[in-house]
Order: C-alpha cells, then structure tokens, then sequence
C-alpha cells in the first residue's frame, strides 16, 4: 500500500491527538526540507538556535505533545538531547576549532519536574582547552523555574592535516 | 487546510528519504495505538523491552534516519533518551517500589561512534536504597561493540498514605 | 618503644622535608586540639571555611607538601575532598536541614594543573528540595585560574521525631 | 623551637588519641622513605596497590582514625581520594601508553555509609582510546558490601617526540 493511502486510512480513524502528532511531524520535515542540515531529532523537537556571543548559545524547545514521559512531564531524555545539542554546538564553535567536536561524557542534574510552555537551554563555555572543551547549560521554562541543569566534555576532531 | 490535504500535497514533492520519515512516523503512531501507555518517543525511537529478572532489564532501539546526529551517528541525546529510559523503567519497577521513580541525575558516558544496525541497553541494579536507587547502563551495537555506557539515580515516589 | 623515642630517633635521622611534614602534622594536631569537632583531614589540610550567605560558602586550603601527586601538583583526590568538604558543609546548613546532609554522589571536572600558593572553593546551592540539596562548586587559585568544577547531590539526614 | 622538642611538649599533655594520630603520622614517613616515589597522601592512608592483570587493578586502606568525617564513617573525599588513585595508577599504565595519564573528570556515587575495618578499591578499565581511557571502580569493605561506585575520564599525556 502506498504511503498516502495508509496515511489516509489512518487519518480517518484518528484521534485528536494523533491529528496533533501527524501535524507536528509533518511540520518537523517541511523545516527539515527548508535547512537540509538540521537533524531529525532537532527538526522534531523544534529546536531554535540563537548564538549570544563566542562564549555563549541559547536554543529554544517549546512544549508539545512528543516531549510528554509518561507521567505527563518533559521525558528526561529529550531535556538531554537539548542539552547536548547546545553544549555540542557551542562546543562545535568555539574559536580555533575548525572540525567540530564530539560529547566524551555528560552528566545532567533534573532539579523539578519539566512543566511550562517552552525550555529555554543556556550554554556556557567553561574551559576551552587543546583538546577539549568543558561545558555547562541550564534549561529553565518561560517563567524562570530551573529545570536541570548540566556539565558536559567534549572532544575537538583534530584538523586533518 | 484539512491535515491528509497538506499531507497529500507534501508526498507529491516528496525525496525517497521524507518518504522514509513519513512511513516512519505513521508506525510510530500505530504502534501507540495499540499500547496507549507507550510514550511518544519511545514509540518513534522503537523501543522493545525486554525485562530479565528483578535487577535487570533491557531495551533494543533499532537503528533509523531519525537517530542521525549532524555527521551520521546516533545522536548522543537520543543514547541519553534510551539510557534514562532503560534506567528508569528498571529503577520503577525495583521489589517495594508502588509509585514509580523520577530521574534526580544521569552521567552518560560516550564511548565509540554510534554506528550498527541496533542498539541494546543493559541497565542494572546498582544499590536499592529506601528512597534512592542507583543504576547503571551499558549500550552495545548488535555486534557487541560497546558504544556508551551510563550510571543514574533515581528518586521513588512516595506511597500516598 | 615509647612514640616519643620513636620521633626522636626518626627526627636525627630526619631530612628537610621530612621535618617538614613533622611541623605539618603536629600543627594539624594542635590545631585539632583547639577545634574537637573538626576532622583529621579539614586540619591536615588547613581549611578555613567562610560562610558568606545561606547560599554560598568558601573554603581556602593553602598549598602544602601534604597534598603533591606524584608529578607534583594538587592531588585530584585532595581536591575533590576539597569539594566534597565545601559542598557538603553548605548543604547541612541550607535553612530548614537541621540534622546535616550526606554526599549521594559528587563529579568533579578537572579543567588545569592544580598549582598555585592557595586553592579557594567557592560553594552554592542550585537547588534546595525537600530531601535532596543539589550543589556545585568551582576552585581557583589565588591568581584566579580556575583548576576545577564540580556537581554534587546530598541528601537530608531525616529529623526525628 | 626546635621540632623535636616542640613535639616532646605536645606529647606529655597529648591525649591517646593524638597519640595514635602521631604514631599514624610517623608510620606514613617512615614507609615514605623506603619508598620515595609514593605521595604523601598515598602513605598517609596506607594504600597497597596490587595490579591482577592489564586492565584490573586494586587499591586496599585500612580504616584508621584519619578517614573519619565529621559522623564517624570515611569521609566522601578520602574515598574519592581512593578511587582517583586506583583509576589514575591503572590508566597510566594501559598497554601503550608511556608518558601516564591525568584526571579529566571523576564521578563518585556514594551507595552506603564507608564503615568497616578496611575498604578495597576495584579498578577496571571500561575503554582505552587513543587519547582517552575511561574507567570504573567499585570499592567495597573487608565483608563485600558495596560503598561506592565511580567512573573517570583520562587523558594520556603525550609522548615526547
């Protein structure tokens, strides 16, 4: 059966939520289709990226129903991925690394319970060494309620020569 | 405009790979169908669990395009989303636990690229306290190749009287 | 043989750093004496601590031959004691802990050698819950350069009733 | 004053558990000067390292009056001290690696109060990268029980060319 078909079939018994759900993955590949280097996981959890400074990087999860665990908080998990995507990114940019850098351990504290409209991630450079780079982030809601919060080290993939 | 009208025109123009994401995404939503207490991610992520005695559990997500972080391996977030999950599941389910756990930290520990075909969480026991249980994670590739490795504590929540 | 023929006959024999670490040790046990409820340790290692809110408390340990590793800067373990000590002194005194708090689990992220006259570790709490106190740590030395961070969990000692 | 008599005064009004204090501390400076390579700390809490093999390693303490926190169990730190010795010792020495190893970042979780006549640190190696070798360690009490678990990341240090 072909996809539209059983898309179709689907969406005719479907729940409101399920309508939801189908939105909201449906509006994750049309931004995916707008910046090709976007991730999956990123495009879904609709992140938004906003460098401060050098030092410095603030990316924006709103609340939506694919965050819920399953006792109707953000699962712990996604909180993790927003973490390490903005370490991992700032990381990426710090200056005079040229290839990126990869997560070697992070350690993430949930401090209470994941409720609110969005999650705004704050990511802090706290030593940018030779070869690594360590970091912190905090995610708070839009009212300011701290979340969790996180350290991370990362790995600069050396320059090819 | 009706949902399967924006999803009909969005196949039309179509690559292969959306198509992938699509049929992807609708599995997901049937499978949380059939099993209502399946959490979203866990749905989309594929997770099969498979819980081996008191003190140890296991969970196999299979590899997909939605794990790919920006330079093609799994995301290290969504190691992290299984781990938490793995953990957490066990750690709500320790002998004279009512209420289930909250995740209170995780320290994942990334050890070699996320590459493979599945991957296969072991989490285990550590020590089962009155009110904290520790637990640790192991994530191998189907080949045995040992990927990350995680340790977590985890919060019971009180019986209500 | 009585402990004092014992010194004697150690200290004829004795070289510059040895007598050294003998000044060192009996000034610890002087300082002890002074103090009963300070610990062996807190006095070998000379911590004067300094409470500067409900939020935030310091604790400086002056470079000794005590605390070398082997190649001859502060011992990772010495440092973490450091900081387990700082933040876990803060975490008894949060308002309303009025039976202390234990160490549930303390990371430590070494970010540069640890040398310098003085080591100083400045102690905040992130968050005080209802059982558990979540806290962090940074230690610089005199001269600002920061050499280590840390996280830490603790838990409240529950009053009897 | 000269430190032998300074000591001849501290002992004469010296209680028997500064006695035993003092004893301690000139034990730990006599095995010191038969082994000149040990550290200060490693003699003070009497550390006996026994490699088993390539990637085990174990470190044993005996109890003395010195690991004492202010509750009467082993201080969080000195176990941290324990655990950091027995994973660094063993990282230095993974095949290949000539130059030794620094501490990155040190995880302790501390499961159950550190009682016991003596405390034995079990190291192994998790993964040995090519600039990176992580490791874990259990330390448990003279009975078996388990009293603390960790996990460390470290850096080889580079080969002079």
């Amino acid at each position: 059966m072909e996809i539209h078909e059983e898309l179709k079939d689907f969406i005719e018994e479907s729940s409101e939520q399920e309508k939801e759900a189908l939105k909201l993955f449906l509006n994750s590949l049309k931004t995916k289709r707008e910046k090709s280097n976007l991730t999956h996981i990123a495009s879904l959890l609709q992140f938004e990226t906003n460098q401060i400074d050098d030092r410095t990087l603030e990316i924006t999860m709103p609340n939506s129903l694919i965050l819920d665990n399953s006792i109707g908080i953000v699962h712990g998990g996604l909180t993790a991925t927003l973490l390490d995507t903005a370490l991992g990114t700032l990381a990426s940019r710090v200056p005079g690394n040229k290839k990126g850098a990869v997560t070697v351990e992070l350690k993430v504290d949930f401090l209470s319970p994941g409720v609110g409209e969005k999650f705004i991630c704050h990511a802090q450079v706290v030593h940018n060494g030779r070869q690594l780079v360590r970091m912190e982030g905090k995610v708070r809601n839009e009212k300011g309620a701290l979340i969790a919060s996180a350290t991370g080290t990362f790995f600069k993939l050396p320059d090819e020569k």
